[in-house]
């Protein structure tokens, strides 16, 4: 451990993270690749496709954190770990059959290749092969904690699709659907791991700290859509923009635009009447009134409150780790 | 108790074990209604539309009648019910989205109504539902093989995509689809009961006889879709040979065809193109082939199986109305 902790200098907290739970992400890798198995080819196909594709897992990186942090011996976290990240991997298999999106992680999407149908059908596999996992934990609040969080992840999609073609959606629903898409799993990954270490008392304070994270984590991820680079995501940049969703940066942008700027957005993200030249003028908008900056600080204070979660927890390298990948989720890009 | 007995003359087999566990049924749609509340106003919307579209509710039936047979009290067994309904429900959804269907128990399908987006997301949470209410039975046999026969459902359904445009599918190969995607559950819903009962010994005897009714039930079924009276399955009848499905009565008839009949097939179910009097030369040479004799032949050694199964178990009234329960599934339409 104390060689990873010297390259933290080197390497930013993810990275550094990886490194020191090497074994840990390598055996979850095991674990996704023989649970991809099947009768059925175009399962490994479509799955590790996605899976494959340069994903970061941080959910798992999450959960084996968060149980070796106790200094636990054993492989206990790691089942949960592909657990997490099958939960999260089927999401996006839906997410871009709903989304009609045509990138993903800088490939092609699932359904942009093979169409809706192995995209929705893999999605369920990696859904009900999750909760196989999940029961092999044998542990009643794993299993209450990730089955509420794979709910409560469907719940936010479909609570977003309701306020996707709304301006006026006030800022307090859009964090809900944040919070019900994004950080309930990051919270659950946490939380998961500390209860598999047997640390209970510690489990409520992980979970805030993934929530809070997550919540950071997600709004960083809606500005970065209008402005990283398309490599750095591997995604379109503008995504969002061109299927219309309104964002956390747009929603709070909107009630201080001037008429005229207000009819730009009803007509590109409501009436999705689009021109070439939009996005750039979107973006000159949402920096003239402030929509980065304030969505900014909404992240920022989120990622106070994931520092003060920590805060609880006993001193570790990998809480180190984890307080230094608030700040790298809040700088990424741009 | 007796009562439902002697009405057993005056209905039918699975009128009778509704009436016998009427009670058991209005809990489980208590527990269904309850589960469907969400502040995301879809998920009643769609949920219901499909749930209360008269379904037969014959999986959750079959569960509570696995669990009552042992003279249990108490409703330890609806949770459990509901939840294999869910599972039900959302596979549904997702085959309306893969299959494209127009029509559904005689109502237009959710994706019909809403659209692709509602299905897929919809079907997720009654899934992530469907674990939430098992992960409440606290016991580790019974989420193991609920969570197995979802990831199996999705399996069969992902198989049926890459067989589903081959005419020389060999037979066993098809079997092993109706299997996963409708045998399994069938299986699960009855061993689950039993188990909920803490009938260890018996809940194999019973898995099995869902095993079997299962096969029968669905192989009459891909029977009646070219032959049943629209109103009684409340789909269009033809549904199959329109979307190009391959099912077990082509797939017996096929080696028999001559070389006219087989172009017939390759042009209609390969090609996709159809003419408005294809479907009745279709029936004509499936009749002639004796595609729908051969797989009705199937669907009663499976019945034969099911019989079978249940000998072991202990005299009761349910015991008979779940005997009788087989004659009724290879006999219903046509």
């Amino acid at each position: 451990m104390p060689q990873a902790v010297h390259e933290k200098k080197d390497h930013d907290p993810l990275s550094s993270l990886r490194i020191l739970l090497a074994q840990d992400l390598k055996r979850v890798d095991q674990i996704i690749d023989h649970n991809l198995d099947s009768s059925a080819p175009l399962i490994p196909t479509v799955g590790r496709h996605l899976i494959y594709a340069g994903g970061k897992r941080l959910r798992p990186l999450l959960t084996v954190a968060s149980y070796r942090l106790f200094n636990q011996g054993g492989d206990g976290a790691v089942g949960l770990a592909a657990a997490v990240e099958f939960i999260h991997t089927a999401t996006l298999l839906h997410d871009d059959v709903v989304d009609e999106s045509k990138l993903r992680r800088g490939l092609l999407t699932a359904n942009d290749i093979w169409g809706n149908q192995p995209s929705v059908l893999v999605g369920d596999f990696l859904f009900a092969r999750s909760f196989q996992l999940m029961v092999e934990s044998n542990n009643a609040d794993v299993l209450k904690i990730l089955a509420n969080a794979a709910a409560c992840i469907s719940e936010g999609e479909i609570l977003q699709l309701s306020l996707c073609h709304n301006l006026d959606v006030n800022v307090e629903d859009c964090l809900r659907v944040i919070e019900a898409k994004t950080a309930t799993l990051f919270a659950a990954a946490c939380q998961v791991g500390a209860l598999m270490a047997h640390q209970t008392s510690y489990a409520s304070a992980l979970r805030d700290y993934g929530q809070n994270l997550g919540m950071a984590f997600q709004i960083v991820d809606d500005i970065l859509d209008y402005c990283a680079h398309a490599n750095h995501l591997g995604k379109d940049v503008g995504d969002d923009f061109k299927e219309g969703k309104i964002t956390l940066p747009v929603i709070l942008a909107y009630p201080h635009c001037q008429q005229e700027e207000k009819e730009f957005f009803e007509r590109t993200l409501i009436d999705h009447h689009q021109t070439p030249s939009d996005f750039s003028r979107a973006l000159e908008i949402l920096h003239k009134r402030q929509g980065f900056t304030k969505a900014y600080d909404r992240a920022a204070a989120y990622s106070e409150k994931a520092r003060q979660a920590l805060e609880s927890l006993p001193g570790h390298p990998i809480k180190d780790l984890l307080d230094g990948l608030i700040d790298y989720s809040l700088h990424r890009g741009c």
